[in-house]
């Protein structure tokens, strides 16, 4: 957990929150992109060493499309850089975590990415998220 | 907005939570402090860069009670740090953002913080804070 690499915010319409985002953070979003698999389109700005991504479902059925059904827009979840994912994984599981992923998978943003159960985070949903090299 | 400064996460139980957090980022709280004006219990850890600051409510009233009775323990705002709160504050007012305060007070860890509504913000609580100098 070197640092938190991004913050996930779900939002109806990337459109109009890329505008707000750009106004808060005072710099424009400085890539979009489609994760197919995960049903969204993203887009991320850059805060000093941080990132902030938005994240638009563009299925009905995606998290991002329920999460916003059940809790509106919002925070979605926190991701921590990690050195060696498949090392932090395993750490994690012998903590008592539960991982949402037996397995790295490809993320938005060029990383490999897993998720931890937000039941056992204080209903935190964390990803982890390594660069692919 | 430097970075993100850290993110406050709302709980039920601190102590419960310092072991959750420590297990999670491989290191313990460094620092607990009470912010009686807010009525909580602050811990924080750090992660590179960043913070990650648990909030446990230590009156029936406080925000935080309110924040958990309605949605729940999880993620409660984010901080950006900034150079100077005042011209960000404007800054961010002339752009139109709702400033939940006037005037910068004092927050936990040393700062001067002030509160962006969510509202104008996809519903994201954001915390600008500046360190007293």
């Amino acid at each position: 957990m070197r640092k938190i690499e991004h913050i996930g915010i779900a939002v109806k319409n990337l459109e109009v929150s890329n505008d707000i985002y750009e106004k808060l953070l005072g710099a424009p979003s400085y890539k979009q992109e489609e994760v197919e698999s995960e049903g969204v389109k993203t887009s991320f700005f850059q805060s000093g060493p941080n990132k902030i991504e938005l994240l638009e479902a563009t299925k009905e059925d995606s998290p991002i499309a329920k999460f916003i059904e059940k809790r509106g827009e919002g925070i979605h979840h926190i991701a921590f850089d990690v050195e060696d994912i498949v090392i932090e994984m395993e750490r994690l599981r012998k903590e008592g975590f539960i991982l949402l992923n037996d397995k790295p998978k490809k993320g938005a943003d060029n990383k490999w990415v897993a998720f931890v159960h937000p039941k056992g985070t204080n209903g935190v949903l964390i990803e982890l998220c390594q660069e692919v090299k």
